[in-house]
C-alpha cells in the first residue's frame, strides 16, 4: 500500500519553492523571507536570464537550475508561472514531489488547475488552489517586492476532495503574507472572477483599443486609471482570458447591456435617467469602499 | 459707439473671480493665491453652506453673498458650476460684467458654452472656453488643493471671433496654475474629449453597474482603479454626457465594437487573437506613457 506522510501544519514549513520568478513569483518568496524566519526559499525560472537577475536581487535562499530538483525537498511548492504552463509542469516535477506536500499555483482561472492537478499530480501530495488577488501592470522579478500581498484578498479553492490540513496550512501560508484568506469552489471562483478581474481587464483593453493615439495627447488621469492593466502582460492574461471563456462572454454581454442604457440615455437626451444610472454606480462603489475600509483592504 | 476697454494682459490682472466653490473652483482660487502675488480673488456660491465653508478654509480672499456684486470688478470670471446653469449664469452676469473683462468656464464640453456666451454675455466681454483636464472623483470645496493643476492640461477653444489677447491672457493664465494649454476648436474638443474622457467615465459607469454588490467583495486593485471615477458626482456628469451626446454615442459604439472582437476571439479560444489584441492595447498604452513623460504630464 502506499504510504503516505501527514500533512504539515504551517509552524513545521521548511522550504517553500517558487516555480517561475516574476512579479508574483519573486514576491512570495521576498515575502517569505521577511515573515517565515528559518523557512528555505527555493526559487526556479526556466529561463537562465531570470534565475541570474533573480540571484543578483537574492529574492530566495536558493535559485535552482533544474526544476525537478527545485521540488525534490520542498513541503509547499508555488506555481507562479502562465496558467497554460500548468498542466506540463505538473508532469514534469510530479516523481520529483516528496509525498505529503502541499501543491498549489497563482493562477487567475482555477476550474482547469484543478482539472489539470487532479490528472497529473500523485495522490501523494496534495493540491489546493490558490489566487492571490495581487500584482500590478508590471512584469519581470526587478519589480518583486516583499508588500505586494499586504491588504489583498486571496482565494483558495478546494473541491470536496481536497485535504482539509493542506488548506488549513495554505489558508495559514497567504494570512501570514498578509492576505485576507476566503474559500470557495473552482467554479464559483472562475464565475465570480470573470466579473470582477477578468472584465476590468477586457473593458481596459478595449478602451485602449477603441482610442486613437493622437487624441490620446488630450488623455487625463481618467483615462491613465482606466486603461492602466491594459498594459499588463499579454501571454499572462491571453492563458486567463482562453481558460475562462464562457463565464467571461457572459460579463462582457453584462457591460455591453449596460453601455446600451447609457448610450440610450444620452442619446434621448434623458437627463434624469442619465443621472439615475450614474447614482446607481455611485451608490454601489460608495458601499464597495465601506466594505473594503470595514475589511482593511483600503485605509482611508 | 460702444466704447471697448482694451483686454488685460496677464501682469495686469487684479481680480480673478470664480463662481461656483466646489473641487475645481475651490483650487483655482487657491492655486491663483499661491501663484499670484497681490491678485484679489472673489469666490461665489449660490449654496449659504458653501459660502460658509468655503470662508472658514479661506479659499479665496473674498466670499461672496451676492453673484453679481462678485463679478462687477473683475478681470477674469471663470464658471466653475455644472454646464447645465451656464446659460442661466451668463445672463444674470450679464449686465454686471465690466467692459473688457474675460469670461471662461472650465466645463468638460464646450460647443454649448460657446453658444450661450454668443447669445447671452454682451459684446464688450470676451468669452474664451477652459477645459482644464484635472480634477478627482471627489467633490465639494473641502477637497480643493492647490496643487490641483500641476502637471495636467488645459484646453482653450476658441472660433474665429474670440478675441486673440484675451486667448493670450487666459493661457498665461492656466499655464500659472501649472497647466500645459492646448488650443482648439469648440467641435473638435467635444469630438476628442467623448473618446478620452466622457468614454472612459461611462465605461467605469458601465462596468459598476454590471457588477453583482456580493461578488464584489472579491474585488482587487484592478476593479477599484476601473470604477473609480464612477464615484464621481452624478449631476456635474450627467451634465457633460447630455450636452455631447451624438459624439458620445459614436464613441460607445467603438468600445462596444472592441468588446465584440474580444468577446469572439476568447470564445473561439483563438489565444493568438487574443493575444494579439492585448498586446495592441500594452503598445498604445506604452507608447501613451512615453508621450506623457516627454511632455512632463508624467513623472516616472
Amino acid at each position: 500500500m502506499l504510504s503516505f506522510r501527514k500533512v504539515l501544519i504551517l509552524r513545521e514549513l521548511k522550504q517553500i519553492t517558487v516555480v517561475g520568478l516574476g512579479l508574483l513569483g519573486g514576491s512570495i518568496t521576498l515575502t517569505v523571507l521577511r515573515t517565515f524566519a528559518g523557512v528555505k526559499t527555493v526559487g526556479y525560472s526556466h529561463r537562465s536570464v531570470t534565475r541570474r537577475k533573480a540571484r543578483q536581487l537574492a529574492v530566495a535562499t536558493e535559485i535552482a537550475d533544474d526544476i525537478r530538483r527545485s521540488v525534490s525537498d520542498a513541503d509547499l511548492v508555488i506555481l507562479a508561472t502562465p496558467i497554460g504552463t500548468f498542466e506540463k509542469i505538473f508532469g514534469e516535477i510530479s516523481d520529483a514531489l516528496p509525498s505529503g506536500c502541499i501543491v498549489t499555483d497563482v493562477g487567475s482561472t482555477k476550474v482547469l488547475p484543478h482539472q489539470w492537478a487532479a490528472k497529473k499530480l500523485p495522490e501523494r501530495v496534495h493540491y489546493v488552489g490558490s489566487h492571490p488577488i495581487a500584482g500590478s501592470e508590471q512584469r519581470g522579478v526587478e519589480f518583486a517586492r516583499d508588500d505586494l500581498f499586504e491588504r489583498t484578498i486571496c482565494i483558495l479553492t478546494t473541491t470536496k476532495k481536497t485535504n482539509r490540513q493542506a488548506v488549513q496550512t495554505l489558508k495559514g501560508f497567504w494570512s501570514r503574507l498578509g492576505c485576507n484568506v476566503k474559500l470557495i469552489r473552482p467554479a464559483k471562483h472562475d464565475r465570480i472572477l470573470a466579473n470582477v478581474s477578468h472584465l476590468p481587464h477586457i473593458t481596459a483593453v478595449g478602451l485602449m483599443n477603441a482610442s486613437d493615439v493622437k487624441e490620446l495627447t488630450f488623455a487625463g488621469k481618467g483615462f491613465m486609471d482606466m486603461s492602466r492593466i491594459s498594459s499588463s502582460p499579454a501571454n499572462i492574461w491571453a492563458d486567463v482570458l482562453a481558460t475562462n471563456a464562457s463565464n467571461i462572454a457572459g460579463s462582457i454581454d453584462r457591460i455591453t447591456a449596460e453601455l446600451g442604457k447609457l448610450k440610450r440615455a444620452i442619446k434621448s437626451g434623458n437627463k434624469k435617467q442619465i443621472e439615475r444610472l450614474l447614482k446607481t454606480a455611485r451608490n454601489k462603489r460608495s458601499a464597495l469602499i465601506k466594505y473594503k475600509m470595514k475589511k482593511k483592504e483600503l485605509i482611508s
